[in-house]
């Protein structure tokens, strides 16, 4: 095959959606499981943190769209989907775009040939020409370097809050996921501590990628008015052991606090590129290296998209902004394959084209 | 003075802020309250219906934001501010832009003169040149010409959904407010029949314009899962009279309801131009009818922002539509004051600038 996507969610499914508009022939997305997989693989409940809402004809596309032309406010009559509606909005996006995907095909390892990338895959070896990297990190959770950690439950593996024991949890980690489990928890009746290294919910940045979104701050505030959560900040939790009482958590400052059953960690993830990671180099806050391309700085022909993309300070892990970079990559594909890139301009028009990214540099709010 | 803007919400101010963007002198806003008046007038807990989200940096204007340069996502930490915030967030703007307010100027009329136009207000005779007219229409209830609507309390004059009596409350309208006072009324523990002519509720335009925005609809089906609220389609109330029970409503296809309390009247909203009506002509749905520039046909030198403002099948009648718009009037004044417009080209990356309405024809939306 000419290119190789390896993961059928937003990232795979938008990009492969550009080069099949510029012409790009024979393309693939593999995907482990079904359309859509790791937003099935959500907890329970756990919705997108960015709002859809169907502004694509004002020129406003849908932030969780993964084209200009679909809403999954409109599609799915819902601002905050959760995984599995989300889910569907993608594999109807499949269908209607015409995209082909092939299920079930995992993929273990990449290897560089005379031309082109060897692709080790649980199906057998397939070859394809150029291959886009596009998995997500949902699937590779990190437990953050805390000793004792298997004593927990991460926050990806959990597929409802209802089937945390106990009624009082310790949560690990005070970022969206942290405090997305806070909010799931005292939903069904818990009450909660979440304990943070970094306080994010009294951040003030400007930028959703560092401080909490308004959606999560709201349901976070509104929790805690109710009085079952509690937040503990400068909480550097670094070994977990059990006691007879429960687990007790360490903390880097000499605290301890005993957690009656195991807690739930919201520590984050590892890189979702964990299969191909010899051909990526990273940097000093584990993120891939890229060239202006999207491309490995290592392994020429290996394109990465999605929310582990980064260049200088500006982090693309929303669905909004990682979008906006799907049409650099099949910009670099097509220039290589010698294919007309004119159809990329509606996607300029659209705000779903950034190769400039001086223009966020500037974060331009002042009230 | 120059220009006189009628009104300080997210129109007035934002045409002022353009305005003052490309260095036309002698601006001012005329607000018959505070800033953002109308806001302040909302019923309690009503809210915007577009989400605000904080993604300007990367090209995605809040959908509530007047400029391409605040984010009441960010500064309120809100999706949807009810009236209150919304406000703060006016107030903070005008602050921040050094916009020129007089609050406590009520605009009577408007009469041409040699040159510009002579204002009548309530503090005095007013000249300027241009006057921009940017009134919104919330504080100008329609009775949708029900006969007896008397008997009735308009959605826009109710403080908060507990003043309203009986444990049963019947809305007359089924679309935007009409839902928004069925999910209100619910939430104080009241059972609700929503008597609709048209079942907005189940129209699957692509234009939140036209069809329930999905904040609204998410609200309806939650409350409608808790059995509190009634919807009754082809319910087209054309009077009411008291009766020794309480106000029947009459339907024009021989139905009728009896409400043991005042219903409440969700019959929208009349043209925020009634001041001075005799300066623009309407067309057959009560619009007031403009130039390309926006405007006023048999006034020149008297221009229309906000949500009143449509062309052709475009209704402009959200912020995240109709500030697209202010760079339009912006252009026609300075144009005819020989001030240069090349400020304006930031409007229009920042897609605020929206003089050619082919874009929108096409719906694009396909799933």
């Amino acid at each position: 095959m000419n290119v190789a996507i390896v993961g059928a969610g937003p990232a795979g499914l938008g990009v492969a959606r550009v080069l099949r508009d510029i012409g790009v022939p024979d393309v693939w997305v593999l995907e482990r499981g079904q359309v859509g997989q790791s937003f099935f693989d959500w907890p329970a409940g756990t919705r997108l943190l960015t709002p859809s809402f169907p502004a694509n004809t004002f020129g406003l596309t849908d932030l969780n769209a993964i084209s200009y032309d679909s809403s999954p406010g409109w599609s799915l009559k819902r601002e905050h989907p959760d995984g599995a509606a989300y889910a569907q909005y993608l594999k109807q996006a499949a269908m209607v775009f015409g995209l082909d995907v092939q299920c079930g095909v995992e993929v273990s390892a990449l290897e560089p040939q005379e031309q082109g990338l060897a692709i080790s895959t649980s199906v057998g070896e397939i070859h394809a020409n150029f291959v886009i990297w596009a998995c997500g990190q949902f699937n590779t959770p990190s437990d953050g370097g805390i000793e004792g950690a298997t004593l927990a439950r991460h926050y990806a593996e959990i597929p409802c809050w209802q089937s945390i024991s106990g009624d009082e949890v310790f949560v690990v980690g005070g970022y969206e996921s942290g405090i997305d489990a806070a909010v799931g928890l005292a939903s069904v009746g818990k009450r909660v501590t979440v304990l943070g290294r970094d306080a994010h919910w009294l951040m003030d940045d400007k930028d959703p990628s560092r401080a909490l979104s308004p959606y999560t701050r709201q349901r976070l505030d509104a929790t805690l008015a109710e009085g079952q959560v509690a937040l503990v900040e400068g909480a550097d939790v670094v070994a977990m052991e059990r006691e007879a009482q429960g687990i007790r958590l360490f903390g880097s400052d000499g605290r301890s606090w005993l957690s009656p059953d195991a807690p739930v960690l919201a520590t984050g993830f590892a890189s979702g590129t964990k299969q191909v990671s010899s051909w990526f180099e990273y940097d000093d806050t584990g993120l891939p290296m890229l060239t202006p391309q999207d491309e490995s700085t290592t392994l020429p022909g290996l394109f990465l998209v999605g929310p582990e993309v980064a260049h200088g300070d500006q982090l693309f892990c929303f669905i909004y902004k990682f979008r906006q970079r799907f049409a650099v990559v099949a910009n670099a594909i097509a220039g290589r394959l010698g294919v007309d890139t004119s159809a990329l301009e509606v996607y300029r028009a659209c705000n779903m084209y950034l190769d400039d990214l001086t223009c966020c540099e500037d974060d331009k709010c002042f009230c």
